[in-house]
């Protein structure tokens, strides 16, 4: 099976426990956690070999997020220590009618320095047979930039799919630049993109109405692209949201069933949770139905997983998508 | 903007973690809790200058009781050291179809033997705009009835707005006065009542059959009162509870819509948090209707959030109020 | 009140806090349960004197075994401390869409080696007015089977009532005897059978399309049985289902309605306070309508408390069925 | 062998976790606690019956005391529920340089208001070889010392041998009488008294300066006095103490070795390990000085467990006598 | 009594709970500290009225911080809400002979860029009666150096007393200016130094040999300095110190005697303890003997007590400093 | 630098937190641990190449024993899954007199049915540089034994030094073979023995009076044999201990100095970290001395970390040894 690479920023995600407020806080749950080395530690967990590309600096932390890569079955070959901070966010986790809020505190970490100028991506990516990239690292630093698009143009020159989930973040985008001097070329670089409008705008400023508006335009510009993936959210509370998901190919338009899920638990890391599935299908050559529908299940399930990261079997996540999970299995 | 006075006990309340019963704790989580001081910690949360008056035991737990108040913003002037007990509360916290449960252990605190005989609290009223005063409190004890009354008499003097949660409880009133006795003079006193048709009922010694039915009763009697309100509240299960409010003056009655609450985490103190954000509303001069929904979004708010006390913006309840909360903020 | 008397194994419980998979688990809460002495546990919580007959290794983990009986009320004359191992299971609480998950570690317990030969159990018996036992015991070993079957043949001598839940464990089974070998004998000694479809299918290795039909084959192979007794359970989600319960005898067919469970926090142990319940009301000399509700409330109950032992009131399940629940004791 | 009867209040001990000072506390670790039942814990951890007369608040923490005393094997026969509440006392761990400070809540509970009038102790001590009372239940009230009084006499009349801890508290004593009213009769009753020189200034109002000089008055006043036992303490930190142990009959006098003790994890209750271990050596009939030995022995153990009971073996304890303990026990 | 004013960052501080590690820590304990504010809670605690100059993220953690403040009787009005972070740090606590490690994570703080030329410091301290600063202050930035400055200045003109705690940090100074470019001017505001050979070689960019040596040449370049204080620490391990403190006038040098401290829980703070305790001896006008001792027995005492801050009464410290401390206090 | 080939059982190891003692349990902390295992994450955590050879039951405690030997960075490649249970310990951790205890729930393990002839171990081997066994081992099953055996055969065809550690361990060798049977064949193989004078007397059913005598009759029979390693532990209480160590050749005998432990946190796994200190200078071709020495400061280390295996860096070991640990590293 195909080995995939993945790269992006890993944080320290600090939350407290037992429904607290930050301002009631006398202890915080500790997890690591970063939107590509999340989809990483969800393909690992199917059985995908992985490898990450991150920086971290060289105390215990940062040696403590390479054990997190490592428990989680990725490969660290490609993680630097270099000067710099550890990445924090502080999660205040939500219910019911009050919402999550995460508190960033990110600025100015070892990722954020490191341009992968080092490294003959070309070279490494004969290894691989996939690349993950996320809208998050293009919108860090302009190394972060750079990175991104050194493994981009290795992968199109090795002629490997690249999934790219454009996860637009208002508040990144700090460094000087805005995201359509440098998202245009990366989108053009990647054959599978998961975004809505709003990603789409904000990453091409555009003011598309709607992804069937779109889409003709993303066809026309990104030569590569052979698909664009959505998910829908509809939140009706913070423990209680309705989830389904669309697949666009040039011709042709798939969608998944909507799944209410109530009692939320752990509502980060759900998208890449469904990355992962989608991924984890496409290399699989399942269906894009099939593909679709399994990262919509383990999206659902991730909901109810504490942490960034999904844990879980194949099997669980069919006997979502059938309706048949609840009971006790013994 | 005016700055409150509120008056009442304070306890130490105990509460087995994780849903735990009573009988199966073997370690309690640990607050500090008592209506008026929830009130007084809701609208200091509003950004409102708050003082307490109450007493404690001079222990280490009486002086950590002092610390609660001061943690939450509360001015400490007017809380003594006097002989007596802290009181306790020990709160099961229900779920789903298993109602809370409080074991009250409240008896000869040190609170209930203060009568407020040592300040002049006309003198001390002049730095203030409002008070705030529970049916509790003169259910305790005589002095504590005496306490009420004398800050009442002097806010009546002083012209300033009095608000009261009747709050009766039927466990309370074992100092040999029943109700009837001690409150109608109380609530002749207050400009803005809280309380439902069971609270006029007892604390008036009548058999009124709605609270439509004893408001001109109401009106009548009291010569200061503005205005009545009162939530009303449809149980459902302990996790899932519809909630609503009313406003009445002599000429007009305001409601607000009905809120559904699921996923409850913690009910005590959304009565008190209703109360401040009414209150917080009206010192502001916002418009009965605005006032009695902000209330309503706070006390929603409120059973989200783990002890007796709200924390939260007024962005939030707005969102709350809008419904828009539930998607995460970052 | 008639003295009940169970037999069965306990195991140490082990299961992750805070809604974690088993993956992730950093500690275990631990408690002891097994669906007998659950039962054992559900009647002495109800004022009824209990004793429980099983078997544990002399480590301090057995002697906490038997004070987690001694805590619960249950008189534990007949606990023996024998070679062989403490069971345990691991449990992984579900949540939503996501099912609870229990990997069983009981083989070569020392209850699974006891046979029962040292006692003389008609003479025993003479002090209890009633046998609970389950079909996990048969299928634990021979010795176990032979345990079952003494205890059993001593209460058909003595004209005790003798309940069974049939409870089919496919699991189990694996010391070479197949249940169809072993139950007949054991439930034609049981005058309150509680089972389902396919636990009649299995144990008599019969193919009844229902409860319906299993019912005239069951009234007439077994002269001693008096009552079957079977729960329905809907399966939402791991964190709401629906339940309602049916007693069929000879004549006469008996329903309760169905009451729907939300925000689940423990699955564990509701078909245990199910027994309990009923049989509570049968010792007492209720109705068999009011017996099968009492059950179904404490069943329901059950579904709020964590750990694998119902504790509560009859006030409070008479409350729950009442639809009354749900509001603050105070 | 002997049966015991202790007699005693029982409070709930709440104490901070992690080396936190009260005001520190956000939880507290629950465990219940008393002189006389920790006797009696240590009694049945030894294997020893015992059966303990207390009485309880009728609400879920007193039901919680009754299985408090259940799981550590207490026959709980002599248990009564009885108005009024259960005593709190808040225990902050010392350590190093730093002292244990203990606030005690306890007046008004309902042990204080049973004087056992209701129970014929001479019928009920034909069951009982031992009584063991301590100096605390004569101090709460007039209530408690008639119940201490009416059993001491009833076991007086059974000639049943009487241990008795003068236990003085400088904090107790306040219904109006002195202890000098009320311990030399009980004393009187009394066949092996544990105490020290204060106690027996206290107790006796007189002014020994040592306990050799107390004792000639003791062995001539109290003529079933049969010993005095005395443990020394020299406290060289909260972590870190030396003990010793003497006995004293009318001829004869046997010392202890003393036996330094460091990272002392829980100070209470280490003299009640000590009439535990002393009382179980005499009832085996051992030597003085062998019961001397093995009392201390239980009482340095007691001092590395967390809570108010001794748990422990008595091979353990020998092991720490001979100075061997320490090494892994695999 | 003399209000103190204090000024410096507070930091949040992650800790793992349990003798963990850094890379072991599933969660984290979270205090607040900073040195000058530690000291500040020290003397709050001792009862003396103080204010704390510093700045915080508006965000919520930056808010609890405010909390923290005011939980420990601090005056706030002198907090500045300013962009930037809240500087971390990580403590990992050694034991035995694994020493406690910290990992900063500070740069960029709030504080860090108030340089407090918003405020008229003169103006201010006409309410207070002391100042007390420290070295690390002036070596997070310009800003803060400014911030020092006109403090130290505005105090030397109204003629208050400064006590600076020199506090020197090799992996701070990192804005471009060297320690003795900056401190000499500060010490010469000062009155009240506290500090080591090592801090004064630092700051002044010397070679003294001993303190002994370097004090000629303080008293003589620092017009208003009337004291020079230090503590004399010797570290076993991490679980056991001595501790003894020197001061030094012009003319009379003074000694404490030496404090083993064995079992220490968490070192950190005890520093600020010692400031603390002196500068309230000082400011009551005790004697230096007395200052200087009772600094002593706060910083012994502090050991003992998890957290940055100081919890303790005076007569406490006072039992320390008799060794009398360690038995149980009822 | 040569990478390390090691194998044995991992069993998961639960103990009670805050010093209970097992019956006091409600929750177990859970590690990974196993002797061999142990040495391996000792070994990686010095930075050598590791693989462990072991096998664990497919299931999700399986699953995260795997993840723990990857977080530790150690190579998974040689774990297998086998139908069997995970092996269990419950640790009592020990404190002051009290020793800690073990309660062993091992017995058969997916690991005891492993015999390795799956693999060609010489092939395997060449890639590693080093084997390390323990005489835990051979000492499980008559298929461990042969794994034992399979690989030491392996190793002296590939001439590659083995280090083994003996130990003896009573409560094992029940498969029917007694240890002098197994032993000194793989002794044989081995070039580094670490042991003492019991562990040889029973692995080859011997009587020697000390090591010395043992060792001519060591290097005479075992032909491989380049040195005996042993250290010497003297234990005053479970919290304080003295260790040193001694290596042997044919020629020479190396003692380090004795170093006192106190405060210990866990004394399991403090022999594994002394194996993979020696080893690790060994490795590095550091003088016995050095290695030994390095052994011996890894192995103090351990005794103050939480959990089986040892996390530290060699700055920090080499403090240790030069006696310099203790100050806060900033």
């Amino acid at each position: 099976m195909k080995k995939v690479l993945t790269l992006g920023e890993i944080m320290l995600r600090l939350s407290p426990p037992d429904n607290q407020r930050l301002p009631q806080a006398n202890s915080f749950n500790l997890v690591f956690g970063g939107s590509e080395a999340n989809v990483a530690a969800g393909l690992a967990n199917f059985g995908i070999e992985v490898g990450h590309v991150t920086a971290f600096p060289e105390h215990d932390l940062g040696k403590a997020a390479v054990s997190h890569l490592r428990k989680n079955g990725i490969d660290t070959t490609f993680v630097k220590f270099l000067p710099g901070r550890l990445g924090v966010y502080f999660l205040e986790q939500g219910s019911g009618l009050r919402s999550s809020k995460i508190v960033y505190d990110r600025a100015n970490s070892s990722f954020s320095s490191y341009d992968g100028s080092d490294e003959n991506w070309e070279e490494i990516l004969k290894e691989f047979g996939w690349v993950h990239w996320s809208g998050i690292t293009p919108a860090l630093s302009q190394e972060s930039a750079d990175l991104t698009m050194r493994i981009l143009e290795a992968a199109r020159k090795c002629s490997i799919p690249v999934s790219g989930d454009l996860n637009y973040r208002s508040n990144l985008w700090k460094y000087g630049k805005s995201p359509d001097q440098i998202m245009p070329r990366l989108m053009e670089l990647t054959t599978h993109i998961i975004g809505g409008t709003r990603d789409f705008n904000q990453c091409l400023n555009e003011n598309f109405q709607s992804l069937k508006e779109a889409m003709p335009f993303a066809f026309q510009h990104f030569q590569n692209l052979q698909m664009i993936v959505n998910t829908q959210r509809i939140v009706h509370s913070a423990s209680h949201n309705t989830l389904s998901a669309n697949a666009y190919t040039k011709d042709s338009s798939i969608s998944t069933e909507s799944i209410e899920i109530q009692y939320i638990i752990d509502r980060v890391g759900t998208g890449d949770a469904f990355a992962s599935g989608l991924i984890f299908g496409l290399i699989n050559r399942k269906s894009i139905q099939e593909s679709l529908d399994f990262g919509l299940g383990a999206a659902v399930l991730k909901h109810s997983i504490p942490g960034d990261v999904l844990i879980g079997s194949e099997e669980e996540i069919k006997e979502i998508l059938e309706g048949k999970s609840g009971a006790i299995k013994r």
